[in-house]
């Protein structure tokens, strides 16, 4: 039930992620009126306990807060400032927190066409990761950028839906969609990482659960793999958690942010081509767990266990391709001025996580050049292993390169 | 007819092009003795006005000349010195030529085992290059390596089977082979080439055909894509004069090469997992024109053409990569210590040759660094365009990111 003492919140986007963002608020206590173009997503969160918004002005009549959840920058500018948008319905002084992941350039454009016709909104551009189930628990991360009055306002807000806290990070709006995209670089390779990995798996002849169990014990563990290989094991892909075209967008952001400032971020660009492979496949709307389809278009379940065939093959596999995509990470940060330590510490904690990107991610922030040729043997030999079963290998052979730089 | 005043000849591998080299020394009058795995193809050979050999034995039985043209180093090896294979059985001081494309170490260890045990062979590593109709024309280029005995002895056989004349490899066995390979790395690419720019162009909404003659009469033409694409407009792609499977070898044998001797071909690799990947879909038996499957899954020809769309995008991709493939081509080569402009003249001349490599590449042989900023940003502009209408682009993504470097 809405309590009376708490302040009303509008929103927009009760897709997967934001429909769990906006119950979360609900089951705190909040009176949150939710809107979406889909009216079946409306009807669900009626069911959930919200309030159902007939229109995107009537989601943000009366509401001092307002949290867009679309799922592209389009969206969200259609939405803020489309005829009949949320901006012009807003009351005074109401603070807006776009919470989708947008280019920077985006959230910047935001705050400036606000600036030139509601300049009393406070706006904080507050990218969020951690996936479903922690929107709807409320301990999602989130990296909000704004002025600091913006933050102050918004403080309340971002702290109910995140834990243990938001992230404030330095440099305004725009600095917090930054900060995603470059852990978006982690999430977008590891997922495409763990089909690679599998798919591996499979063709070697591994168990599939015993490999998942055993790459989570190991130093090649990461949070994608470990969330995303159930899925893949049961293909469960339908509708998905996460749908392909969700990673395909943030890959997209990655990569034209990177062309547009000339840097490259060849690891994001070959998952980002896969990511397309499988759209052209008809595979957009399935779960990102199904790109294993490419790399092994079988059930893993119906593999031919072969006893001496060898997991850690799959862990040289891994260690390269993580350490790879710890570095272009850590470049893109390092060359957009982000707090190198800030983007550390939020990302070893949310979906991009790994543990070689908490240990060698933490030495290349602090300098530490460790030209490890063991690394690059390994993984060079577990290429070959993948060649001789008939495995591609985008992302290793890509890491590969990198390493023999 | 075969005449009796010219030698006889034995062969193996009447495939796609082996049929057509053996069945060109037919019509020049020579009795050729061919066998394969396949009975079809022997009667076909038969057919052709061939002597059908009821073995390997057979065919190397009174052959004082001897042409192995089989798909793979691992068949060459079983036909050469397998049980009831052809070195047993092959006459006094015979000349033999590997004409198979393998690894340089592969022809190595033919000549050393030659050595050990049949050493009045005389044995010339031979890898041929231009396709299936220059093979029956007697047109082909072949890349001979060996020692000067067994290069004088080879010498009349080698020209009637090439034109205008045979490449005598600097080096001895395994140099010929070398060759052969750098050139695939072209060939490699540019077959994926062929598929991406043509799945971008049919994205783009461009007609099919039109765009073919555009890139044929501009700077962007190269051999693969004037040969490829008018299979891939009619998706003649079954039984197909190249399969998947036979240029994957190829990029195999680079690949594995440069992991052995830790040099980096990231576009070569890049190649090779996409055609894994459509080996993984049950395509290694088509030609490898229908590589713009994974680009653009329906037949180009239901293309709806857009009048706007500008084919000057589908040269700036093409640009960009055929720059980048010219560059690992002849990087790969100078790393083998190979002859930079005999590499040069071969491929100009040959199924990798391109404008670009014969003008730029010949610029990259004399030490002529350009940093050309324009076909940088052109390639981002047109992978941004691709991106637009979602068509793949790992072969352009990839050039652009060493183009950043």
């Amino acid at each position: 039930m809405a309590s009376q003492n708490k302040p009303s919140i509008g929103f927009v986007g009760l897709g997967a992620m934001g429909f769990g963002m906006a119950t979360n608020l609900v089951n705190q206590g909040y009176h949150v009126k939710g809107f979406d173009v889909f009216p079946a997503s409306v009807e669900r969160f009626q069911a959930a306990g919200g309030v159902a918004a007939s229109s995107l002005v009537d989601s943000a009549t009366d509401s001092p807060f307002y949290v867009v959840m679309v799922a592209s920058a389009d969206q969200a500018q259609e939405a803020l400032f489309g005829e009949n948008g949320v901006v012009k319905a807003l009351p005074q002084g109401a603070t807006l927190l776009l919470c989708s992941t947008v280019p920077a350039s985006y959230a910047e454009s935001v705050a400036k066409e606000l600036k030139s016709g509601k300049s009393d909104i406070f706006f904080v551009d507050a990218p969020v990761s951690g996936g479903v189930q922690r929107a709807a628990n409320g301990t999602l991360t989130i990296m909000a950028g704004a002025e600091p009055e913006a933050l102050e306002k918004a403080k309340w807000l971002l702290e109910e839906m995140s834990d243990p806290k938001s992230l404030y990070v330095p440099g305004g709006v725009g600095s917090g969609s930054n900060l995603k995209m470059v852990h978006q670089v982690l999430a977008a390779v590891h997922i495409l990482l763990s089909s690679e990995a599998m798919g591996f798996a499979a063709r070697l002849g591994l168990d599939p659960q015993k490999t998942y169990e055993a790459v989570n014990k190991s130093d090649t563990w990461c949070w994608m793999f470990e969330n995303r290989v159930p899925r893949l094991i049961e293909e469960d892909y339908v509708p998905g958690a996460s749908a392909i075209t969700i990673i395909l967008k943030d890959a997209g952001i990655i990569t034209s942010m990177a062309r547009l400032l000339d840097f490259p971020t060849p690891l994001s660009a070959a998952a980002e081509s896969m990511y397309l492979v499988a759209l052209g496949q008809g595979m957009g709307r399935l779960d990102d767990a199904s790109m294993i389809r490419l790399y092994y278009p079988e059930p893993v379940k119906s593999v031919k266990v072969e006893e001496d065939a060898k997991v850690e093959l799959v862990f040289k596999l891994l260690r390269g391709v993580l350490i790879c995509a710890a570095a272009e990470a850590i470049d893109f940060a390092r060359f957009l001025n982000l707090d190198l330590l800030q983007f550390h510490e939020l990302a070893s904690n949310a979906a991009g996580g790994s543990i070689q990107f908490r240990e060698k991610g933490l030495e290349m922030i602090q300098g530490q050049t460790s030209s490890d040729t063991k690394i690059r043997k390994d993984l060079a030999e577990a290429i070959s292993a993948a060649r001789k079963v008939n495995c591609p290998t985008p992302l290793a052979s890509q890491a590969l390169s990198l390493l023999q730089k």
